[in-house]
């Protein structure tokens, strides 16, 4: 999407180089700086201090890194050593072992000197499927939209969608997940607004989305995440959609923490609740998610410590509780299925419930 | 309640030296500053600045300063022209004009020699009665915290009680409202940990209640507002206190911004949803309060910025959004009388509706 009016991806490759530039999103909102990676230490390393994040965006830098290194040197042992590197630095992240795994199975049958550019074309393939899976969502759930617009009595006000998080093009290659549908709107001249919830702990509604929001033009307002419930009862929002880390073979779905309390409000005032789902989300392993899915456990600093931007222009980290407050900080909640409208997948719109998730089982074959 | 040990209130008479001192509440948590108030100008802008908040102690400094201006002259303009200042300092606070037409209606009539002394006692009557009423709600709060306690498949485990915002002694003179029975239950020796929210945008929670709780040597732990839906969902409290704005005659209830998502979050898991309620804040003229309470527009900038403590130890505000992001900044919400189990009132615990409402308005006489 764009940065300063022109159109970007959040990892490019330059050909003639043969290397890849990233977005350094350790420096965003208040920064744009690109940052060349050139060697498979440098796609690590962008990994592991969060200069990417987001699981498809990390799977994509590790697949370049994976070239970096069988640039360098194509033998199975360097090969090994890139992979455990790369693996180390997000070791949670399933995105990053399945794109690694990915580039390993297509390179591992070559003879050494063709690896390399083998390696070059996986990543690059993984970054177009990205995009196109991600695309794929977008239509899906602009078809929601537009059927909630024409549903409403003023046609010509603006449908008003919340989101919470970042599931952004940032967090993506391209277009996101639930912001997907969001910028094709916009694109294809809905009028359409956001309202984005900060997403305290880290923030990442008020820096990210707000961020990739106001750079591609799309009209949008912050708020607190407190502030869903009143705009719900308030009919100021047409339709809830975010994204998700995981989803159960019965349609519970696992995101950031305070997703949940967006979707009983979404339910007390009858508005859609949708979540954005590529199909590599959903756990077909597990059903019931509150028992199954573990929620991590993340820094009481997150929770008592803001960082920003001070009246001089620098980054700057504050307090904002006595010191020495304890906090409890889960990084995710689970909203159940019955919250759920629906699940928009790049196959299609899906209820949340198990036999709708068996049909798209089926429909997607079993290499899922 | 007690700071570094020692009890105190939040608005302290001297009364050899007839003056009154407060805790300067702009430099809390991260520092406890005495300030002294010797004059009715001292006293007006304490309250304009905030340095003193919460609708009772606003009414108890308004108090002591029409003292002061008698002191000085005991006109009928004189106390006109105090009354005037006093009340332009916060016009939309009830307690301050309630607190302001009761020193003038007692010193009105007496000659202009005995109206300083008469105002003196009267604002040390306002404090005393403050601290009754809330003393009284944590009475009768706190009867439903053991009945809660009892049923405990584990009683020696320790209450879960989760509040919002700062309904505590520190917006009071003493005790608090909603955190009133927790004082109340810690000092009777109760195993009782508090769930404190950081209430954005303002973090009253994160600054003041888990000041006022770590002063006490209450257990507290503080999250985000994200966090609630989970620990409810986890079975992680055992009930939900807060304090309100307004009441309407049919028992819905403002409070601030956030305060809807958790009755909506503890209903959902049936646990119980009190607010701690002085008969004051009962509007008997309005009955839907989604309709009749207006709801306080506040400034971007709450949502913006952050205000704490750098790493130099220096308060300092850091931008934690894009650079011209826009927000919207509701200061309050209105939890249908439905999702509130009860109102502890200093008079006891009634029901949500109409008709409890109806039989406690008759209970406590027609001038309220």
């Amino acid at each position: 999407m764009n940065i300063h009016g022109q159109p970007h991806r959040s990892i490019e490759a330059d050909h003639a180089r043969r290397i890849a530039r990233i977005v350094d999103q350790t420096f965003l909102p208040h920064q744009v700086a690109w940052r060349e990676l050139e060697t498979m230490e440098d796609a690590a390393e962008a990994i592991q201090v969060m200069r990417v994040r987001g699981a498809p965006l990390i799977g994509a830098t590790a697949a370049f890194g994976l070239f970096f290194a069988l640039r360098d040197d194509a033998s199975d042992a360097a090969l090994q050593h890139a992979y455990d590197t790369l693996h180390a630095t997000r070791p949670t992240a399933i995105n990053l072992r399945w794109a690694l795994d990915r580039v390993r199975r297509v390179v591992l049958p070559l003879v050494a000197e063709k690896r390399a550019e083998a390696a070059w074309s996986e990543a690059l393939s993984i970054c177009d499927e990205d995009v196109q899976t991600n695309h794929a969502i977008g239509q899906h759930a602009l078809e929601l939209f537009q059927a909630i617009q024409a549903k409403k009595a003023d046609p010509s006000a603006p449908l008003n969608v919340m989101t919470h998080c970042n599931a952004g093009w940032i967090a993506c290659v391209d277009w996101g997940t639930a912001i997907s549908p969001i910028y094709q709107a916009h694109d294809a001249g809905m009028n359409i607004h956001v309202w984005v919830s900060e997403t305290r702990p880290r923030g990442q509604g008020a820096s990210l989305t707000a961020w990739e929001l106001r750079e591609h033009g799309v009209p949008h307002t912050l708020i607190v995440d407190n502030n869903a419930g009143h705009l719900l009862q308030r009919g100021l929002v047409d339709a809830v959609i975010v994204g998700t880390d995981r989803v159960t073979a019965q349609g519970d779905v696992a995101n950031k923490i305070g997703t949940y309390l967006k979707a009983l409000a979404a339910k007390a005032h009858g508005v859609p609740f949708y979540v954005a789902c590529p199909v590599s989300t959903i756990d077909w392993t597990i059903t019931d998610g509150i028992r199954d899915i573990p929620i991590e456990q993340r820094s009481a600093r997150e929770v008592t410590h803001m960082p920003g931007l001070n009246a001089e222009g620098l980054r700057e980290e504050v307090l904002i509780t006595p010191a020495g407050t304890q906090a409890r900080n889960d990084g995710f909640d689970v909203t159940p299925a019955a919250l759920v409208t629906a699940l928009v997948t790049e196959h299609g719109v899906f209820e949340a419930n198990a036999m709708a998730l068996a049909k798209l089982k089926a429909q997607i074959g079993s290499d899922h």
